[in-house]
């Protein structure tokens, strides 16, 4: 299954604080079911890609409905087919081989 | 209308060269009738965000139809909508300012 | 302070699992003693951008220096001068605004 | 000779356009002297990696030198170390391959 870490960036919004822009895509992500993670930079979505899409197409949208005329929104897609990858066992895999380098 | 650069990376192909992946990838996009203009970082899409996604689910696929195992894609959109903002638009209005500051 | 995430992309190498390239990363970052974090997506940078950029040069070789011929290496800066914003309190400030809104 | 693809994202400016801050970014790359091409998804400089984080450096700054409290900067990073590979001849190498599907 794929992950995809997604940054959605209101721009021109007149304020350095974007907190409550986020705030809204997180509980819009939230309200999807679909499995996340947030960091800070972005959320790490976990799910079919039509399912990544749809939740990404969404939270895209909310800083417009907020008056925001500008948004950027990067997607980092990570598809891994020979094996199972979840954001946790990727994650995992990195800290065991960092054990035995140590 | 939102414009996409998109970037479609396949991993441990086993050569450094790329190109006969992107090629593919770049056939399809020509064939969906979509605006695009390939640069050296991937291809930028013009079109509404349906079709962008539609687009970018396509090529993601291909190195998986060649054998690839491993595919990282990234997307970088900007969706401007208080005025028309083609990427010939986005790029002559930077060239513009430019040459005012000369 | 700014942060930064950053992801080192070895490409070529032959094999989809890409952790035995990222663990050595990881090693050169925490004996670089920069604050950082692990995430699925890459590792978070908190320092000033020299020392950032000295860390990445590091990790961007290290790939190369196992073999591989070719690196992409991918930054987001994120760069707040208004107020201190580590990357625990961006994080905060999100999780903060959520709980307003449910 | 490594490519890197630069894009400065100045956030909270008040105004959607940002042409006035990316277009004193290319002037000040202009004079950096590096080569560099302009896209509408950022500028691709081309040089040793302590030259591109120089130019880097610089740019990034010149947001909060108009004002700016908070900016963005995305940069992507292509090395290849097995052959010459500029921004132009990677674009033509995969235009080659399209040719041969076609």
């Amino acid at each position: 299954m794929p992950l995809a870490n997604v940054t959605v960036i209101p721009l021109g919004t007149g304020s350095p604080s974007l907190s409550k822009y986020i705030a809204e895509c997180v509980k819009e992500i939230e309200a999807s079911g679909i499995k996340h993670t947030l960091t800070p930079f972005g959320s790490i979505l976990e799910g079919e890609l039509d399912e990544i899409f749809a939740v990404i197409k969404k939270i895209h949208e909310i800083p417009f409905k907020m008056g925001v005329k500008r948004v950027a929104t990067l997607i980092n897609i990570d598809d891994r087919r020979d094996k199972k990858a979840s954001a946790e066992q990727k994650l995992r895999s990195v800290e065991n081989r960092l054990k035995t380098l140590e």
